[in-house]
């Protein structure tokens, strides 16, 4: 997988599907301004979002191409995407930062439902001042809808050639993983693991590596959300690291755990549960079933397992142009698995007060039933010495 | 520079000038959503803000210790910050996730003016679904206003342990960018040199490196937004690399240009006028003058010699948190240039159509003038061959 970048084609086909969402869903376009809807449906790719200073915005009409509507320093390489109407001014502009000349392109779109949606809904934000998005509503001739509902649902069905670079990146950090412990060693700290893994994880091509944590403790960890720290790892611990890297855009999300040392027979037999679990997890992904039913799954070994569960309030989710993405498998979300989404089936569980583990495995759902795209993690743990 | 992290009191000053600039703004308390706010006030620090399915709350009220409510998965790191009252909710529940909890919170905090301020202004974003903000503001029994005014007023002016991480970054960035010609040559490509150096600035103890484009072109850069691609360095190229890397939670925000093997005399004596123009903006940073005043004393060096400016819309901004902050240096920007301020200086030009060239440093405003926390491009473009 050497070429970054998708053909026309690919863009083509994913306005065609969002089209015939957006009129399945009444909506006469779609305003998009976060790094990943824009990127998702121009293809632009800028490490310049980093910057808040200036918003950004794509109209996705109806029908035809998408409208940019861009800050002047980034008009040229806009207009090197497959958009043709590329709209620029001289921002950042506080007291008009693009918001008239987007009111303009919205206000010339042909109309038939009289609304517009925009990213207002489930794990979205806008990328813009709030109080420039209540202004855009008043200078627009049409009714603000919630668009994140017709966006996810674009989004959490991958196309083959998006499969392609999460597999990439999946394949890449697990091999990346599976040879930490020829260079980690008992004594060094979290921030060497994670210094040590991002530098693996750069030479075998990863392009970004936004999410990389490494926590440790005896027997398990205390938390998953923090982290690395300057703790030394000592006998007896068990090291999670998780990771969150990109290959052209797409992130894998996926963790392992690593023995430090000789670990705890009660260690090992919870991993033993949580690798079942996620065996269970993985076997319940068919199309027809629910992420609720991915959920019970897990839950139902974890449960016979005699322990309880995690304070995460899911068990996995989708991945794609984010490091987490709907939908979440837990109770009362129903959402079918259909072929080509690409989710995490990730039990966990807290075994002892500040004693958890977490296993997690990135798969793709198609008809044949569930596809690995990490090399499965193996089901004794890795010591590192 | 070996320790990470600050201490209650750097937290507790932090809280009295924010205090008194809300209070002096008739805010009542302030409600923060994004990692840089709530870093600010509490410490927190997570990549799990990677994952946009979760909101996180923190208010800063008018008297009194910040109020956090957060997922249950971050309850515990947020309770060993030193914020004290920590609530919780267990997240993602797409139907409530935290708003009733956090209007609780506000509804019971003291009122004297009747209001709170929230991220709704420049160069901030909410990190939250708009929908539940607007659900938010009908829960709670004050008026929500503007809050990015005052806190870009508490944020622009650094203490000395904001001041000191940002100079540790930008010397360790430094002397990664001094030595990349030692290990980088003519032939190799964008992609190449984003590598070596991504993978140096880790040796060196970066944290992170969110931003680090390269482009390259024969005597100058079409644009400074996109790349690497993996373009080779040929002669006559001049490579531009930018990096916003970080030290505990600050960025440097600084670029760099290297001549690949013999550059033309027109693009020397381009590069030659935005070192000096780089001395100017330098000399303008005293306290008194604003940041008008600044841009002013780049532009009046770049129309000198003849050519004219670039489409960036202002020569430079502030940076500490995140890698771009107001103000920023362009005419109509009139903020007054304080002691403790830290900024970049950013001259650019394009002195012929597709050649660019851009220069940047990082320095702090004092009472005894400016002072360089980068070392100092050198006024000779670096060779490599």
């Amino acid at each position: 997988m050497k070429k970054r970048g998708f053909k026309v084609s690919e863009f083509e086909m994913r306005m065609a599907r969002a089209q015939e969402i957006m009129h399945r869903r009444n909506l006469d376009a779609i305003l998009v301004t976060t790094p990943q809807n824009i990127r998702y449906f121009t293809g632009f790719d800028s490490q310049f979002w980093e910057s808040p200073t200036r918003p950004w915005f794509v109209v996705v009409p109806g029908e035809g191409k998408p409208i940019a509507v861009v800050p002047e320093i980034g008009a040229r390489e806009m207009e090197r995407t497959w958009v043709e109407d590329v709209r620029s001014w001289p921002s950042p502009i506080p007291e008009d930062d693009g918001i008239s000349l987007l009111s303009d392109v919205v206000n010339s779109l042909a109309t038939k439902f009289n609304t517009i949606g925009a990213e207002l809904g489930r794990e979205m934000t806008l990328r813009m001042p709030v109080n420039d998005f209540l202004k855009l509503r008043t200078f627009i001739n049409r009714q603000i809808l919630d668009g994140s509902p017709a966006l996810w649902e674009m989004r959490m069905v991958k196309t083959e050639s998006e499969i392609q670079r999460i597999e990439h990146i999946c394949k890449l950090a697990s091999e990346s993983y599976q040879d930490l412990p020829k260079y980690l060693n008992i004594g060094e700290t979290e921030r060497d693991a994670v210094r040590k893994l991002r530098i693996d994880l750069i030479k075998r091509g990863a392009d970004s590596i936004p999410f990389l944590p490494a926590v440790s403790g005896q027997g398990g960890v205390s938390q998953i959300v923090c982290g690395p720290s300057d703790r030394k790892l000592e006998n007896g611990d068990i090291l999670f690291m998780d990771t969150g890297s990109t290959y052209d855009g797409y992130f894998c999300d996926f963790d392992r755990n690593f023995a430090i040392g000789k670990i705890s027979d009660e260690a090992m037999k919870v991993h033993d549960l949580l690798w079942t679990a996620t065996e269970s997890g993985i076997a319940a992904s068919v199309p027809g079933m629910t992420t609720e039913d991915v959920w019970f799954a897990m839950n139902r070994v974890i449960e016979e397992g005699g322990v309880k569960g995690n304070n995460a309030g899911r068990l996995g989710h989708g991945v794609g142009l984010q490091l987490t993405e709907p939908p979440s498998h837990r109770p009362g979300d129903k959402t079918k698995l259909v072929p080509n989404m690409v989710i995490t089936i990730e039990p966990g569980l807290e075994y002892l007060p500040g004693k958890m583990l977490v296993h997690e495995e990135n798969i793709v759902v198609t008809e044949d039933g569930p596809k690995l795209l990490t090399i499965r993690a193996p089901r004794e743990m890795p010591i590192i010495t």
